[in-house]
């Protein structure tokens, strides 16, 4: 028999319409706003009206750092929101919103996969209910604005050498990295460089999915720092009065978007930060929202666990007030054998000692989760070739760090694959034992918090920050940043900055390349490593093959 | 007694839900996909049912050329909807789509006013049904894809320096008007110049306005020149294998939307091709779609009849085999004023030889009409100051030219104040005495295509072509293109290229300074004067006084 692909799974999805998946959250039809018969957005005043419900148990799911053999993180997150569906309990979903652009380079962009999946997965790819749109019009509205200031006379003495802001566009489109504006004579401006991230880079971005409403967002905006005089003091968003009409364009795109999994439980998709120079989750709105409605609430962290649960605990939920119940650790079979030093060609053969070998992964994520306080389990994210013995391995390895594995067969068979981890995630999260705490203090310097994080998540001796870097952290301390939490932008693939060290590697240090000030967004990025905020397409791009076929399907995109 | 503003009344609307208002249409709810409660997009299966049933009437709403004191083109398209509603016969309206970025700019963008207007105003002058940003991302799609050709070894030998295809955002930003791209180094590209225009202006805009289906969208984006070789071969959408992704991006952009008007009729708003170098009216599809469903269609065409309605008949009606049955010219007390020498700050006061003075602006283009065999009535939109003489002076002239001119009061009472016009419209439309014909062959030459238009409808003396753009008329005509319409992009402020020159000018001539072809779109654009593709935003943007109140309202958009 041949595995249906995930797209002829979701395509044969016995979608509800969206108001009876509203229904399971007790949201009446009136307070969704329809796009199309499968996706809503949940209104603002909805949302305030609950605010004095009591709050459910909050369910993180990461992974060990990602190898090629896929892990399946969204995958388990769909599937233990389906479990706990099915062994009675009322639970929701909450992940990210996928960019629109890399669609068009590789092949995008599922939700999941197998018979653990969100739908309707063609808008997910695509426009959805607009709101990276939205983000890329307020984004560069005030990008706009700023050189429309300088045109009209610079009252602000704004340094033009130093405007920071940029411009994004939701496209791989290397050619747009570095630019010059503003040519072609008096009428068109002061030439300058200039360049475009990639929506997901936003702080609008990261703004909107810290926000807590619309007042919060506004405030926010205002905050961010866009440009710099020659006396190096900053121009704020505030300052060249775009923050109004900015929160104007997000007005909708604030509010969570409701849509459904396979089995027609409740998942909310709002927000999708970059998970390198942001924080990677979706937004707080969503997240807390659906806290108010639900009894369980499965949501996910990007990358490994080294920056994504990290992120989500230092960052978000230090921030938002949230603490998880249980963390799950999807691991695989087969990434465990890569970790190992098995080449991807070679997966196919029973391996156990490579299993042995790579579970000091996992061992290391498990530890560095527990050292928040809050009780792990490893999801075994099933694939069709593991073997028991295999399993078994990972299973024993488990053990022996103190901590409990269990295997996940939610891809091949939705939330029947899922009984034993939805009840036992229940159970750890009924008992109330997680102690959670952030890692590093608010009080704590910006250097220190960005050694903290490389000497006890990633176990490095040190991280090098040098003294210019040093003496640019200081000054925002100086400035009243520093409060702030740090983000890493780091490679996802090894806990070091060298992304071919996998396994639990030691006697690294982490270098600090650069340093950026996310004033609006809340955190202070430590760059580590060279990172990428505009991708480029491919030799041979997916869009060549993209179209509708004869029956209106559309073909290439996943 | 306050008047109350466009928006006040707006906000004021009992609007219906979009399930009701398509029910007028005989559209079932099923085939409404919804986009909140109170705007939907009509799906493209129920388009395909009802391809078989009659035609309905169609009514274009056009106008003298625009003046500082606004003529109403679109608020009597509304009146006039209503109107036909209210006397009992089955009317829709059919009109463009506002685009965002030049909102935040100038004070936007109502569609319609006082008590003839299109709701929900706010969404409609946002982010709408994300159609535009659709179109947006189909653009620069292609931008990225041709760049990226070039950057992995550009087997289509494309010249970097004959990149015609540029890139688009929804915003005002005069910096993007001209720049560099692919600079820092050989990861980036090859760098050259390019640019933006705004989204309205793109060929994949005129293009989605003139489909008629998805295949002939795709068709079309296929057929659009992108770039020329060194032999200045041109280099197709096609040959970047673009056209299919394109054409996923816009699957839902080519359905229509359908919104109501105050009195709650229904209201197609879809497509906003510019109306200089693309012809400035609501999608093909849009119009279509209206006939089969309604016993009349009101619609309206860009700028003053000069421009707009020449557009319409010339492209559009051509093209889509569409035949106005009754044209509605618009004119005001205060418009023939200004046409007749008097300054802005002077309207107030009673002036009848001044508005017989201005009255032969709105002659020529009743005549203009008249010559494509198409019926003639003039609406005069009324404004409170208006005297009982002047408008009896706007009459008596109207008499004198054979057609007639009716009072319309639909801003102040809605379809109360347009009974009498609509009665007289569904008479000349029922009569069916329209024998339209289109002002050129398709077989005539595109240089005489371009003096035809400047002789018979702008009255010049001839289009001034010189050798080097004739010879790339004659090109084109050589490639296979000579068959197409032109379209004009000329000032909208009078009949010659000359804005100041209000009134009725004559001894004039039309320079031709450039000449585009629009190979998707299907036609040539002849540039007459200098035409701006990138707006700028002024000196205090209204943007900056754009929010959300503490009600959650939006100000300043308005």
């Amino acid at each position: 028999m041949a595995f249906k692909t995930d797209i002829e799974i979701a395509r044969e999805a016995k979608k509800r319409p969206i108001q009876e998946i509203g229904a399971k959250l007790d949201i009446a039809p009136e307070h969704l706003l329809p796009y199309g018969h499968d996706k809503a957005k949940v209104s603002q005043d909805f949302i305030n009206s609950v605010q004095d419900q009591a709050d459910g148990k909050l369910i993180l799911v990461t992974a060990i750092n990602p190898t090629p053999a896929g892990e399946g993180k969204t995958t388990t997150t769909v599937g233990l929101g389906d479990g706990l569906n099915a062994i009675g309990k009322k639970a929701a979903i909450c992940i990210r919103e996928a960019s629109l652009g890399p669609n068009f380079g590789m092949k995008g962009g599922a939700a999941g996969g197998g018979y653990a999946q969100v739908v309707p997965m063609e808008d997910m790819n695509l426009h959805f209910t607009g709101d990276f749109h939205a983000i890329t019009s307020a984004h560069n509205l005030l990008s706009a604005m700023i050189d429309n200031h300088i045109y009209w006379g610079n009252e602000l003495e704004i340094d033009q050498r130093r405007v920071v802001w940029r411009r994004v566009l939701d496209m791989n489109d290397r050619a747009l990295r570095q630019i010059t504006t503003s040519l072609g004579g008096v009428a068109n401006g002061f030439p300058r460089e200039a360049g475009f991230d990639i929506t997901v880079a936003s702080e609008v971005m990261a703004i909107l999915c810290l926000a807590s409403d619309l007042d919060d967002l506004q405030r926010r905006l205002g905050d961010m720092i866009v440009a710099y005089r020659r006396d190096k003091s900053p121009v704020y968003c505030r300052d060249i009065k775009a923050d109004g009409a900015m929160t104007v364009l997000l007005k909708d795109a604030m509010q969570p978007n409701l849509v459904q999994t396979l089995e027609n439980n409740p998942a909310f998709v709002h927000g999708g930060p970059f998970a390198n120079i942001a924080h990677g989750c979706n937004s707080v709105i969503a997240t807390k929202t659906a806290l108010k409605l639900a009894d369980y609430v499965v949501t996910e962290a990007g990358f490994g666990a080294d920056l994504g649960a990290e992120k989500f605990l230092n960052i978000k939920c230090r921030k938002a007030g949230l603490a998880p119940s249980c963390v799950v650790v999807v691991a695989t079979v087969r990434a465990m054998k890569m970790n190992g030093g098995v080449a991807k060609a070679d997966l196919g053969a029973e391996n156990v000692d490579a299993v042995n070998a790579g579970c000091p992964n996992l061992g290391r994520h498990i530890e560095n989760v527990k050292s928040f306080g809050v009780p792990v389990v490893v999801g075994i994210n099933h694939f069709a070739g593991d073997t028991d013995a295999e399993v078994q391995a990972v299973k024993d390895y488990v053990a022996s760090q103190g901590a409990e594995a269990i295997l996940c067969k939610h891809w091949a068979d939705g939330s029947a694959g899922m009984t034993e981890m939805a009840t036992r995630v229940a159970e750890i999260a009924d008992s109330d034992q997680s102690k959670f705490e952030v890692l590093y203090p608010d009080d704590m310097s910006l250097a220190d918090k960005i050694d903290t994080i490389a000497r006890k998540i990633y176990r490095a001796d040190r991280a090098e920050i040098d003294g210019k870097l040093r003496a640019q952290l200081k000054e925002w301390e100086d400035q009243g940043y520093g409060n702030l939490p740090v983000c890493m932008a780091k490679t996802q693939y090894s806990f070091s900055t060298d992304p071919s060290q996998r396994g639990a590697p030691t006697g690294f240090t982490i270098p600090v390349n650069e340093v950026r000030l996310s004033a609006g967004a809340g955190f202070v990025v430590a760059i580590c490593g060279g990172i990428m905020t505009m991708p480029g397409l491919p030799r041979v791009p997916s869009a060549e093959n993209i179209r509708l076929n004869d029956e209106g399907n559309i073909e290439g995109l996943f």
